[in-house]
């Protein structure tokens, strides 16, 4: 191809790569932190109903019947809130949104959600990566020491380490964080026992909190995520949805949020078991050798001193198992392991054991 | 708020306007070009027996289902087939992709689909848009002649003019463009009797070829688009999609594009209905002394001579029937007139009628 087709700029994209869905066999996966659990039987029910004729007519571009629903959970206005196609599409328009190439590098931890420097080089910002703590944690005073930059993206819990940050600690770092720049939180998985910055929203018109139904409200397939914010960020993000695409949610899409975001006992006890689950695999897994930080998403990332990642990850998938293995500088050694019904931790054991990756 | 935490490219975005949405009253929507007939009844009964459960896990993010449909369907390989949340994203990212900002300016008529212009603002793209014909027609050589600048996008039919260019006319565009600049022509409403280009996707490794399920597959709600082209087009396309969004289609749109692609007798059966209804309204409109242009898309172009078409409109709106007035210079006359059922147009020339806007 005559290379001048394509631009100089998607030309030196570096693509986003998740982890593998191979259709060739069927593994047990617990590399891409879907839940284990179906969404609520009230979604099957739904669509056994559902309008099909409703579907020849676009979407309602500003989302308006899940929006009031949220607001009212989080004791907001709708006007506080907005939705998209999936966390990554928010993302992706935060990233435009708010990060200013002018303005210096946008600031994210050194191993976190890989999305974010590929978000910077699509919109063509700069990016400075700050290193974690010895033990893997975040330091926000880091961040307020940094000059001249762009904003802040901070997910809490950290992927791929699991670690969590108390909201106090957030809330600290926000009073003394400069009010010109943005702070994203990125809570795709706050749900599983971390504190959620939502309550902070109206304290803070430079925070933005992001959060996901991939995870904790079993639609990964779906692909619906949320953003709170103070409401002059949010009429900001409608206006580069609508410079993009009017209509990224489509009517089904809308619809089964609404009936999902009812299902709050559901969510709690599907919530619960995975908590459960990870912390019983957590001590399991140390009392077999394992180093396992500490954990509140709905995976662990752990290692088996003296045996590398990449290996346990190869190994493992001989076994039928995937995991997600990471071969970036100081995180090699680690495999991140996402939390599946207790049935499938129990095969996870009983294959770490039969090759050996079990210490007494 | 502070202004500076909106990024200056954010500030100065003109977001795209789509057609009126109204919640208040019902109306006779003949402004958004939707179908006026259901998706096929194969939809409902999908739905019936939908696996809700798998959508606890992420969507293919290769779309290789649905591509795998379309590419027998067009005698292509999977390779040169892309999907897309509606069309829309798929201009968007196509913008992003083939269109440098070093090159010049993107060029496009004066008079079309007025997201063109957004897309260019949102990625820092000048653009020129070239005058119609005096009969709103497009003439290809203009854009020959032009010297510098990053490519070419075309709707066809046109938008809002329904007005269409033939086949043998794009051909020979391309055999005389300039083979190292993309040419994008936008097939919205080409199923509605205009000729698709798909068939020239070999021989011109510069032409991009952009469908959506919005109009003729009566899925307006649903948000499906696909994009015929040369492979490393289309391998263009999935590197930004993969650094934007790694799964803009959820499961149930990728499940019910393969399903809609199987009935092909509903398909033409509506279209040779709408094509029908079109070719009606037009002929007793101008028998009404109505100046209607001559469309091959889903809507006509048309207006009432000594009437303005802002008035038209607004009297239509206050008796029920929404229609879509355009205050651009030189087709601020015309309304835009969706093709609704028979029924639909019945009432529409009651209420024309009416209102005096029949001449006899």
């Amino acid at each position: 191809m005559n290379s001048s087709i394509v631009s100089s700029r998607a030309a030196s994209l570096t693509p986003y790569v998740a982890g593998e869905q191979p259709q060739n066999r069927k593994y047990i996966k617990l590399n891409t932190n879907e839940s284990p659990y179906p969404p609520p039987p009230s979604v099957s029910a739904q669509l056994r109903d559902y309008d099909a004729e409703g579907l020849r007519l676009y979407p309602d571009p500003q989302f308006t019947a899940p929006r009031r629903i949220l607001a009212e959970r989080y004791s907001l206005d709708p006007e506080e809130v907005f939705f998209g196609n999936g966390s990554d599409e928010i993302l992706s328009f935060a990233f435009f949104a708010f990060f200013d190439p002018d303005n210096g590098p946008v600031l994210f931890p050194e191993h976190t959600y890989s999305f974010y420097p590929v978000y910077c080089t699509f919109y063509g910002l700069s990016s400075r990566r700050l290193p974690l703590c010895k033990d893997f944690s975040i330091d926000l005073n880091d961040y307020i020491n940094e000059k001249e930059h762009a904003g802040v993206v901070i997910a809490n819990p950290n992927a791929p380490t699991g670690i969590s940050i108390e909201r106090r600690t957030i809330e600290s770092f926000l009073r003394s964080y400069r009010s010109d720049r943005i702070c994203i939180i990125d809570e795709a998985y706050v749900d599983f026992g971390a504190e959620s910055c939502a309550s902070l929203i109206r304290d803070f018109p430079n925070l933005l909190v992001v959060h996901t139904f991939s995870k904790s409200r079993c639609l990964a397939g779906l692909r619906v995520g949320f953003a709170l914010g103070d409401r002059k960020l949010i009429k900001t993000l409608f206006a580069v949805k609508d410079s993009f695409n009017s209509y990224p949610l489509n009517r089904m899409t809308q619809d089964i949020t609404c009936t999902v975001l009812q299902e709050e006992d559901y969510f709690l006890d599907i919530r619960g078991r995975i908590i459960e689950t990870r912390e019983n695999v957590t001590w399991r897994l140390r009392k077999s050798g394992w180093e396992v930080l500490p954990s509140k998403a709905n995976f662990i990332f752990a290692r088996f001193p003296g045996v590398e990642g990449a290996e346990i990850y190869r190994r493992l998938k001989e076994e039928g198992i995937l995991v997600r293995h990471f071969s970036h500088r100081g995180i090699e050694d680690f495999i991140r392991i996402t939390i599946g019904t207790d049935a499938d931790m129990e095969t996870f054991f009983t294959t770490l054991q039969s090759l050996g990756f079990i210490r007494r």
